[in-house]
């Protein structure tokens, strides 16, 4: 039966010849044992891969006939934790040829196999590897939105492969699934939506414990902890308690209880995601408790199991009247948390936004990082798109995630990016074994996978997912080498066509942040679906989120004059983003009001930059399809055809957002474009603004 | 067991004393048969009437003996047919005492008996009653968009309770529903959606003609013909077929095939309502034909079934482009059909909008009316609220119908009003009698009722229900006249309660439009939902609903040098509209794109005239709500507490569209409001809007 869903990166296409042919023959296992789950699916995949690239069946052999056996001395697997943190490997080969790959756990040489079989696949010769990778960041987990009758929520891609008909599915995609997972290092999945309602509800009951055991020990095979996310109202509506009251005997009772029941069923479940006092979501702050008391309740209970439980930070006033300027829902976060720092147990991990808002195209970094100092702290991402295409236009994200992890917060005099901090270098143990022996760091994305037959509705997406698995492992790749990997993997080691799609990937997160909202104000887009333009869709809400635009100028004054929420930054960040002068164009409306006919360094008013930004950005589109196109002889026609197709909805909703920005400004500000474009004013397209009195 | 609805302006509330007791003691029936449906109905009303108000059991008597047996001479009903048309009555009182109620047929004394129990329950001694009433307009519909699986389109008061799960009900309140129909002269009730899908599609098979048929008779009994709605693609979803087209044999076969079943199930059907080539809906120009080839075939085919086709005229381009200034949805109605006028067959009604765009609180009179000179015609109004509060809002219409009604079009030199047209004064038959043989004229409404206790959600907007009906039956009554006597069958006959309920309905609209859209312009709402403000919801759209607001000024050109749509008017209307200094100024907007600081009559600017309006309709919901609370002690507690909590709604309604609009214009035009009250401008509460550069 052919299946339903594609290998993605793991296709193993064969490759017409290669030099590697004559190393991966033979290999020789030590200090492993081939019964170990994880072992035995690496070399699972690893005969797959060699037989599916090169067309060999390697063998199992003994180190010592290694060298007998084959030409060039074959594959070396040895266990060796010197130098090598749990997930980390070592590869290098000796003179006579033999490539050796050492790890200290079995994690390490699964990541270890999948790395050369990416290398395999993409032609390099083993026996010049050299290279030592430990991940830089213990944690690293998706997040999947999916909801227990089978939609997801700001899923773009079909249904739920976890769930159906509320119940849990566990089939041959739950392993590919993994496999994929796992060969971009992710170590950690939350299968379910942090808004726990319904049926989802009672996934820590007896109903469902036996579908998820299944699917805990399939994920283990691959490196992988299962995860949940939990309704922190369940004592309620499982328990039938009064309350959900952090501090209440009973309430820690049946969490007790409850948590005995889910571990004993499912020993390896990694802990829970809980969204609490968030959008509608029952929290401690319902009891006068703090964020911390209700993360400590639960930390503990589970802390015998040897789990975390994983607080995420999106608390915010989500019923905020327009009309009261002084609540800045960017101000939420680290207003809502930055006093219980240094107040939450040691297997409590916060959750916290790339921003302050809601993954925005354009955002600065959340001040949460590098204002918390003695809290475990993880950097949630969102792949799904949301706000950035939704798997419809191309958004490469990646280089908006380098962006955030190498970003300085200046909370210490070094090792102070967003990196160092998530990775628990920073304000975690200093010894990298000790922190890696309790993984409390790391990088979570909100997931953009689905049960169409390429995971994610737009073929070009998932390098998203391939990319920020790589990068959350390995902070140090650039975007672009990412792109590589992925476009090589994915379509083809041919030069012209991988750089062709690599070009494309590089460039489109700009593109896309040139014909949508500019200047980092984000937004205005379409209420509750959020794709396609409504510039004043949220302008009047109670979901704080404002452009505050008028006939003079537009944006919102963060500054200290403004809502303070600069203040929030170390020096000289804080002082940098206060002067308008001084603040990076490209956050310029995220922190200042800024008049129309402001002159930017560019040269252009501030108009003018708008109306360019959006021309320029539907012309990059159109260059886009332009080169895709001429990729139809190079691809395959089926991801080709699916693709274009989404590059043409792209330019419709680019378009869109061309002429109703542009439009909206041009009405509000009655400045014309300076070079006479088509921009639609009260009475069409550019008439020069005559009123039609008679 | 208790009903779990009320029975609104049929409650019966016991009368403390009337001079009437005599009078309704004896009743002589001549020339009726009591075994006749509608005249067993209509004495099972009045013996319930009766004796709910006055605690007498009428009894049935001969003329004889009438005067013997009463003191002052009892009720004589008899056949006369001198004068009066279907549906039409006489009461008039001899010296004796006895009152004598006339009509040609049984519908006529039904009405004439709800018309005695109205007087009854308003204390008008009925001795003193001298009245002649025909119907001005003979087909006086409800057409109510409920879905078979229970849900209503634009409904706003529950439930259907004409469907449920995918099934056609019947049961008590189906009979309650006619009575209270019939008691306000309602003769054709539409129960389907106009949005034919679904299940709704199968109406017309076997599945539900047994239950349909049940329901048509229990209609029958109150002189209501049940009408269906129709999907015109049905001979494809149900037959199968390749097309839909007019012209194809196959399709005309299959649809006469159709009817044979239907109308062999129901006899009585009275007909069809079709939405085609709307809103996504399939119809005839799918396959190039006319509106009037489409219904032209299904008239054919029911005509030896005496039924009608009620085809409406609601098409326009639903997918406009946004940038497109020429295109115009307010032209669209006219244009679709002024060109098959005079090619309908006898049997086909065109169903006309009031307005030309889409029940508006404020829209000039579709130039339909008057346009089309040789074609059947009935308008269609809306007592659903669906812009116009959602039975939230109080929003009374019948003023509103009246201004239509009374809306003097030109198409002739007498008799030239839209109520003149659409009773079929100015094109019917001019034999009044002969008219009446064969109704093809009169009024429909999309109705507003739910399967709520109270039927509309919002007590008062029963109002509507009952106001429709009354004014359909009697154009020349005042909605004044209307709301007192609904006010005092619903609440009470003290003068001071009626007086007060009637002064809220008689101010609603106007404050209603006062803190909406102004001055005729419309939209501004939420999509979708269409309830509160989204001032640019619209602006951006394919629904051709624009407003076209830039920092000048605001309003559409429809002009003979904008859009041309003033043209489709007679003079003197098309010439009025066209000028700006004569056009109306409540439609000022509609016609005209205005620039803030035009000096209206009224002395102030444009721009001021909108913050002024909209600050008043709030003040004006704050005085209804006083009005309404200084009514606890006269009201019963139920009502009075619903309509309460109604009033709340509308009130934070009201100041949601008074601060979005407002501040909406501010931003956009800079200038302030001379009062100085609280707008909000880029950065906060009139700021005077100065603008945050350091």
């Amino acid at each position: 039966m052919e299946k339903k869903w594609t290998q993605l990166w793991l296709a193993y296409r064969p490759c017409r010849e290669s030099e590697n042919g004559p190393v991966v023959r033979y290999t020789a296992l030590e200090g492993f044992d081939l019964a170990h789950p994880v072992v035995k699916n690496a070399w699972r995949e690893w005969r797959r891969g060699i037989g599916g690239m090169l067309g060999i069946t390697p063998k199992l052999t003994e180190r010592e006939t290694l060298q007998k056996e084959g030409a060039r001395g074959g594959l070396w697997i040895r266990r060796n934790e010197d130098g090598l943190i749990l997930g980390g490997y070592r590869i290098h080969a000796d003179a006579a040829g033999t490539v050796c790959l050492e790890a200290g756990e079995e994690t390490g040489l699964l990541y270890g196999v999948f790395y050369l079989l990416r290398c395999v696949a993409m032609q390099r010769p083993l026996t010049e590897l050299s290279i030592c990778c430990n991940p830089d960041n213990l944690l690293r987990m998706t997040n999947h939105w999916d909801n227990m009758d089978g939609s997801i929520e700001r899923g773009y891609s079909g249904r739920s492969f976890f769930f159906e008909k509320n119940r849990v599915i566990v089939n041959g995609r739950t392993r590919d699934f993994a496999r994929l997972a796992a060969s971009v290092g992710i170590n950690g999945v939350v299968i379910n939506n942090v808004n726990v309602k319904d049926e989802a509800t009672w996934l820590i009951t007896q109903k469902h414990l036996g579908a998820l055991a299944k699917m805990a020990e399939i994920f283990a095979g691959y490196g992988i902890r299962l995860f949940l996310s939990l309704n922190y109202a369940a004592p309620m509506e499982l328990g039938g308690l009064d309350s959900a009251d952090p501090l209440s005997e009973e309430v820690r009772s049946w969490w007790a209880e409850r948590f005995r029941i889910v571990f004993s069923a499912i020993p390896k479940l990694g802990g829970f995601l809980v969204k609490a006092d968030s959008e509608g979501r029952p929290g401690p702050f319902t009891y006068g408790r703090t964020q911390a008391d209700g993360a400590n309740l639960l930390a503990d209970l589970v802390q015998p199991y040897g789990a975390v439980i994983l607080w995420r930070c999106f608390v915010y006033n989500c019923t905020q009247d327009w009309r009261d300027y002084k609540t800045d829902r960017a101000r939420a976060g680290y207003d809502n948390f930055i006093g219980t720092d240094g107040a939450y147990h040691e297997n409590v991990i916060l959750q916290i936004k790339n921003g302050p808002m809601d993954f925005q195209i354009r955002e600065p970094v959340s001040p949460l990082f590098g204002g918390l100092r003695r809290t475990n702290q993880m950097l949630e991402v969102q792949i799904a798109q949301e706000y950035t295409g939704q798997q419809i236009d191309l958004c490469y994200l990646i280089p908006l995630f380098q962006e955030v992890l190498s970003f300085q917060t200046y909370c210490a005099k070094q090792q102070d990016t967003v990196a160092d901090i998530v990775s628990g270098r920073t304000f975690g143990e200093k010894d990298e074994k000790e922190r890696a022996a309790r993984p409390r760091w790391g990088m979570a994305a909100v997931c953009n996978t689905g049960n169409e037959e390429n995971w994610t509705g737009n073929d070009l997406a998932a390098a998203n997912f391939y990319g920020f698995g790589r990068l959350a492992f390995d902070t140090s790749l650039s975007a672009e080498e990412i792109a590589k990997e992925w476009a090589s993997l994915t379509f083809s080691n041919d030069p012209g066509t991988r750089d062709a799609v690599v070009a494309l990937l590089m460039g489109s997160r700009d593109t896309y942040e040139k014909y949508t909202s500019p200047l980092g104000i984000g937004w205005m887009v379409t209420p509750s679906t959020h794709y396609g333009p409504s510039v004043d869709g949220y302008e009047y809400s109670r979901w704080g989120t404002y452009h505050r635009a008028d006939h003079l100028g537009v944006g919102v004054d963060r500054t200290d004059v403004g809502t303070g929420f600069v203040r929030q930054y170390h020096e000289p960040n804080a002082s940098r983003y206060n002067r308008l002068e001084q603040c990076p164009q490209e956050l310029l409306l995220f922190f200042h009001h800024v008049p129309y006919s402001y002159v930017l360094p560019s040269g252009k008013t501030l108009i003018q930059h708008i109306y360019d930004s959006h021309f320029e950005g539907v012309r990059e589109v159109e260059r886009m399809i332009e080169v895709w196109e001429s990729l139809r002889e190079k691809l395959p026609s089926k991801p080709y055809e699916r693709v274009r197709e989404r590059f043409a909805r792209q330019l419709e909703n680019a378009r869109e957002w061309r002429d109703q920005v542009n439009s909206y400004f041009y009405r509000k500000s009655g400045i014309a474009d300076e070079k006479g474009r088509p921009v639609y004013g009260a009475l069409g397209k550019e008439t020069g603004n005559e009123i039609s009195v008679q």
